[in-house]
């Protein structure tokens, strides 16, 4: 099973595509989108819906995992990234993918092992999980990978559930 | 010029099209785009997407104009609008239309005299401005019309202005 995880913004989303292949997880892309603050905020949300459908006709996941949206005291920029998240989120069921939501928490709990970890803890663990020799950057795409692992590992578990 | 108004949601979407023809106003559509609770929020922004894509192909716009966002207290609510606001824009953008917001103010400025009017007080003026028999409903609708109506006096003004 191919996974995309996301993680959602406005300037930058993040993207990390593995495969689960006997349980194990395997690095196939990560990276970033980001649109340019010189354009009006319509075209923008135009340009990350066309470049993340780019990305999904050109790797072809099975399902999709995004960081869940949560409101800091910043609303201007929160409507923002609301904004992407719901272009992006079409982009994905338009591709009949199905998406998966997950919290900053559930994402630390599953990557690092305790949900209070630091963003740091999250870039030092990604690579060792997907045997990377390098540190995947920017955060954005290591955060990305991290939401693809968490699905990957709720997927296993589900799995071993439903076998009994 | 025609111009499509609308008022943004997730759960109901107003929408009110206007031709602006010598200076007047005139009604061409008005309603709602609704989307069931019992489909999954992805499935929503779909639904939400493609009824206004069918809209626009419909009538064929020349501008867009849209209700503002900005948040209240309730901030779950929030970003399922804003999520919302997000396809729609894109759809708007996809058909090349400009999209103009307008505060909640600037619309009862225009429509009713004053920023501080209250709701009703749009219901009543709209259908009077548009030469209707029946005051459009529901609520959402009725906004609509009067986002598309502020849009028309804003581009009236410029015209005069540019005229000099």
């Amino acid at each position: 099973m191919r996974i995309i995880g996301i993680d959602p913004g406005y300037a930058i989303v993040g993207y990390g595509i593995i495969d689960v292949v006997n349980s194990n997880n395997i690095l196939v892309d990560y990276g970033v989108i980001t649109t340019s603050p010189k354009k009006s905020a319509e075209k923008r949300l135009l340009d990350l819906y066309t470049e993340l459908m780019g990305l999904l006709n050109e790797y072809g996941p099975d399902e999709a995992a995004m960081e869940k949206l949560f409101f800091n005291t910043n609303t201007t920029t929160g409507i923002g990234v609301a904004k992407a998240c719901g272009v992006l989120s079409l982009a994905l069921v338009q591709k009949n993918l199905p998406i998966i939501e997950y919290t900053p928490i559930q994402v630390k709990q599953t990557v690092v092992g305790y949900g209070n970890a630091e963003k740091k803890q999250i870039q030092y663990m990604v690579p060792k999980i997907l045997n990377m020799k390098e540190t995947p950057k920017p955060d954005d795409a290591a955060d990305a990978l991290a939401v693809a692992i968490t699905h990957s590992h709720n997927y296993k578990i589900n799995n071993l559930k439903n076998k009994g």
